[in-house]
């Protein structure tokens, strides 16, 4: 979706201070800073899940790139699906341990939505990849200890994959570096099919 | 970003009222369902006119691809930019007018965005495409015989490019099909990469 207005973005920025997204970025041994972004999180999810994800990483894309318009920047958000319902970061512990009580032995789904936005290069572009999560069984002796080694009042779902995953996770379907924040396979291929290079 | 759910769409569903989109996805030899979404456009254009069209075609595609999950369904937003203000359908022939007089003799941009859902292959993409169009001089007169050759009303910035071309438009710069409603280029390029096959 490039055009010819100028032949490559001037860098990559990191619209989120997620420090698991910037390591994913980090191990795909790109170059990029981080700027994150001031939006407010849309977690009303009235539209659906997936209206919800693209919506706010869009969001975080732009607030970023209209500081920076040549530049590429990525937005992304993360959240948990279980059934119909959208579990979005808990306001408390109270609220994180119901979430991991309900999804304790049921599997559920990861999106995580990625917008990619050059303003100077008019490339906007945004999809979402999905995972399947499945919970051991817990009970709240198991939650407490999660909770001990693990801060989930910064995590969709009240959880993460990247600590402590022995206690919590049975098994993992799709992208594992898509449910902890960045599908690392897609971004790849998306950046490749368009030339763009952002290697360190 | 398609994953090995199912392993094709059952078919392609264009998401959209639009007689012009319609008529560009037949020249492009697709088979293809009309179903045209309910949702209300949003037309506030706070978050900037990326935010808006992108908005606009995900909400359309996912009305209707939730009553339609085996489906990849096409949301497309159109939206006339001119500087930093928005021009959607207008209310009237008065605003329509005034559309115009606004356009006349200046190069503004067009946006299209294309929302592609697939629920059951978990595949949600959308993208953007711009196009930039020069107006010629405009007085009332010329405007008033547009009119006569072209319902403005359901068209974003008072305009249709593929009637009365010759009284308003001086040049355009990249996909006139754009302007028109859809990125016919981008949208198979899309498609192939993908290895969808939407082949009548």
């Amino acid at each position: 979706m490039a055009n010819t207005l100028t032949t490559a973005p001037s860098g990559l920025i990191l619209a989120s201070a997620s420090p698991r997204r910037s390591e994913l970025l980090q191990r795909m041994g790109l170059s990029f800073t981080i700027c994150p972004s001031g939006v407010d999180e849309d977690d009303s999810g009235s539209k659906g899940p997936e209206i919800l994800v693209m919506n706010n990483a869009q969001l975080k894309a732009m607030d970023v790139a209209q500081q920076h318009p040549d530049a590429m920047v990525l937005g992304a958000d993360t959240t948990v699906v279980l059934g119909n319902t959208i579990f979005s970061k808990p306001q408390d512990l109270v609220e994180a341990a119901s979430m991991l009580t309900a999804l304790s032995g049921r599997w559920h789904r990861v999106l995580t939505a990625v917008a990619l936005f050059w303003p100077e290069g008019e490339f906007y572009e945004s999809f979402i990849c999905c995972s399947s999560v499945q919970f051991k069984p817990l009970n709240s002796q198991l939650i407490a200890a999660y909770f001990q080694r693990v801060n989930p009042l910064d995590k969709a779902g009240a959880y993460g994959i990247q600590a402590g995953r022995d206690l919590i996770i049975e098994s993992v379907k799709g992208s594992i570096e898509n449910v902890m924040g960045l599908p690392v396979q897609v971004l790849r291929e998306q950046f490749a099919s368009n030339g763009f290079d952002f290697d360190a």
